[in-house]
């Protein structure tokens, strides 16, 4: 089945937007049959991974759910596109044993041949800095040592390396002393330690922190980038191994589906996808979601999944307190670009790249080889406004080439910002957000339920957090409700 | 309420057996009512982890579970004795964020205020070493680097810090060459490495892995200790991460007795403690499990969570494969015992010692201060055979002063040796058993389903692996029935 996201530049042809392939999308659309249940148990808005999980943990307790999704396919910010052959993934993609909430649905179903987008390179085994106004390329020798170097200085806050200021990574504001770290930014950062770090570390920093924040370093909450280095262990090696370096083979769309196709063997779920909420009315007896079709369905409870960068759009009544509406008026700060390029041959395999300010690029590398024997590159970019696709896709290639040549075959990308479901990319905080809202975009409103990978504790933005977050909405309305008590069937 | 289990001196007392306060205790020991189901869906023998997380899923799920126990007692290897408003873990106790299915039931649960049993250290701070026959005390400065070392050239088999070896660390065997390290001892790696070492690496280094073993160099399979390495993100930090700094502040029995409450609170969950079942029948239709005092229950399948030590005593019908039947008569290698001491004073909270072979005790160090104001000691040690728990406890009074001088106020273990219910503590396999005995353990029999930590593909041993387990043996349940259908209840 074909998606209508994405978009698809074949090398001299026009932007292609959507018609790509996605085990994601679901047909047909809805099973909602035609006589309904009057009250459903609980409505479900968006079938991410934080949707996903409560559904599939709800529906395996038995309860009745609605599963609202206003996309194609499932999975939110994150999805599979297939082509020719090959897998791509759009959005959330990396995922490491150490996640705990993620890898035990992975385990749990089997998904335990893991994908090491890093082993058994071949090709030119360099890497490519951007410094003072043009690309150097660097062996990973003196790469290596270099980003270690340079993360070990900028995260050791507390002359341990962080441990001090986040002991337990996924209690992020354990210790009070961790305030001072959440106001100020990334930029702010690299300037106290600025004097420590040699040209190269600086650079490459700088390249791997834009990377990490999808943003302008000024605007970039230094504690974000903090919080990473904690859930990876407190070292760089860790950085590589938890968020860029394990994939699932068979692409996360599959997995998603894995997860979708257990809610529904359990005869309990019901689902509409091409289904856009707008409104959720909470009558302290039910909840009721309204759609742009001006449908409404109604529940006992309501877990609203949407991302924090939109969720100021939906209409809430009675209206969400002055705490929650400061919270959602604050955009997060990911709106980077991920972008997938099939070049020619295989030389940069072993290909890396990391570029601030002076690229749009901020990362780059190697992903895998194409079924045509070609190189599929994936890099980390800044958002370009005011662009059109093709306008889009022509920038970045070319972007790209500044960095290193390359024979570019396939521009595919999905634009995160400009998609009215998520306008972001995963969650990064801007400084001085998270002690004051992290709470209050976590906490019910009513009936109504919040859980997104925006606003979980530990792996914040990642699929992990998402899975997080579904599991504890999950558990919210268990201890609201009650267990459903099996009857016996009439034999 | 009380177990019958552990041991327990009081200075200048004699042992008492059991009467130690424990939250896993259920009363009264049996909900089975008089009028019981014909058949349940799933009997579970064992209330370890593996069990009670098999018993929580498929209770959800709507299965009728009927769990058995023998012990009076949930946890199995694991739980909390507290003894004068201090907890004592006898068994399973450190947990961390990275070890993926414990964790996922302690966030799912709200279990995430972690006890850090490192932090905050006062007293002589220094650690002991059991050097050339007599004990030396050295600087955390001295020792700590010495440690790290020791254990990177130890589990460097690949030039790589076992990365190459061991790329999947849930994946142990995926990798052919692994087979060649699978073969030896960790008393062979030792000779291979013996002239890299310093006197007090190799020192340290040996009592460290006779702590991880609980058993003789010569006998301790040396991948084991590689796959902890692995397990640990391939360093000597990651192993007191992952392996002894962070416990539950409420005991383990008490985040047991959470599982138990919710598969309880389903409605679906019948259980009878202080019933051992001695053999299983599986007629293809049902299983039948019959206990020593003769009495049978029916299930379509059963979930054996036995311990590998053990399973050899179980009557099976029809028999086991001769592989299974193979697989189950060697006994895994860890024997080791597990002992808790209350010492006089705040002096030993920041001490700590490993020492072999001079020494019965292979390893101990502060683990908290007692209400008293006292300090907690936990020490690893080997078992002492042919001793009554009276000789056993001076014995190991006596060895402890060895290493340090102490006035010992309390001795508090298990002898999980001696224990006719497990016949050994976490599963430390031989050389050479993994590779071909590792797929049987897991294989099924028939209807029946075998689940424990014993055999678990990520933390064997551990609590992370039995819940692993019990995961996997409810899902393999829910694939062979399917979901029952919740019938909506006539109003």
């Amino acid at each position: 089945m074909a998606t209508r996201e994405g978009y698809y530049v074949r090398r001299d042809n026009p932007v292609q937007e959507g018609h790509l392939k996605c085990a994601g999308v679901i047909s047909p659309s809805s099973n909602i049959p035609s006589v309904t249940y009057d009250v459903f148990d609980v409505i479900i808005i968006g079938a991410g991974y934080a949707g996903l999980s409560s559904a599939r943990d709800l529906c395996l307790s038995g309860f009745k759910v609605l599963l609202l999704e206003a996309r194609d396919r499932l999975g939110g910010r994150t999805w599979t596109a297939e082509v020719e052959g090959h897998l791509y993934e759009m959005g959330g993609t990396w995922i490491y044993w150490g996640q705990p909430h993620v890898y035990r649905e992975m385990s749990r179903y089997g998904y335990t041949k893991l994908l090491d987008s890093n082993a058994d390179k071949v090709g030119c085994n360099y890497f490519t800095s951007w410094i003072n106004g043009k690309p150097r390329n660097i062996s990973y020798e003196e790469e290596g040592p270099a980003v270690e170097r340079a993360f070990e200085i900028f995260c050791d806050v507390d002359g341990n390396g962080g441990r001090r200021i986040i002991p337990y990574p996924h209690d992020p504001h354990f210790k009070p002393e961790a305030k001072q770290w959440e106001n100020i930014s990334a930029a702010q950062r690299i300037d106290q330690v600025r004097a420590k770090l040699s040209e190269l570390e600086l650079y490459t920093l700088q390249g791997f922190v834009a990377a990490i924040s999808g943003n302008d370093m000024n605007n970039t909450g230094f504690f974000d980038i903090l919080r990473w280095w904690a859930l990876s262990g407190y070292s760089t090696q860790g950085l590589y191994d938890y968020t860029e370096t394990y994939k699932i083979p068979e692409g996360q769309s599959r997995f998603a589906r894995t997860m979708f196709d257990e809610a529904l063997a359990t005869g309990n779920l019901k689902y509409a996808f091409d289904t856009l909420i707008t409104s959720i009315k909470d009558t302290s007896v039910t909840v009721e979601a309204t759609s742009t079709s001006g449908k409404s369905w109604s529940a006992r409870r309501l877990i609203s999944t949407i991302p924090l960068n939109i969720l100021n759009r939906i209409q809430f009544q009675p209206p969400l307190s002055p705490a929650k509406s400061a919270a959602h008026s604050i955009p997060h700060i990911g709106i980077g670009a991920k972008v997938h390029m099939e070049v020619q041959g295989t030389n940069l395999r072993t290909w890396s790249a990391a570029a601030w300010p002076d690229s749009r690029i901020f990362s780059g590398r190697g992903d895998g080889i194409t079924p045509a024997g070609n190189t599929h590159l994936v890099f980390f970019a800044g958002n370009q406004k005011g662009l059109n696709a093709q306008e889009d896709a022509r920038h970045m290639a070319a972007e790209a080439k500044k960095l290193h040549e390359m024979e570019i075959q396939k521009v595919i990308w999905h634009n995160w910002l400009e998609d009215p479901l998520s306008e972001g990319i995963w969650c990064m905080f801007p400084p001085g957000y998270s002690f004051d809202h992290l709470d209050t975009l976590r906490a019910r409103h009513g009936n109504v339920l919040f859980a997104s990978a925006d606003w979980a504790l530990g792996w914040r933005g990642f699929i992990d957090g998402a899975i997080e977050e579904g599991t504890r909405a999950a558990m919210a309305v268990v201890k609201d409700l009650g267990f459903p008590r099996r009857v016996a069937p009439a034999l």
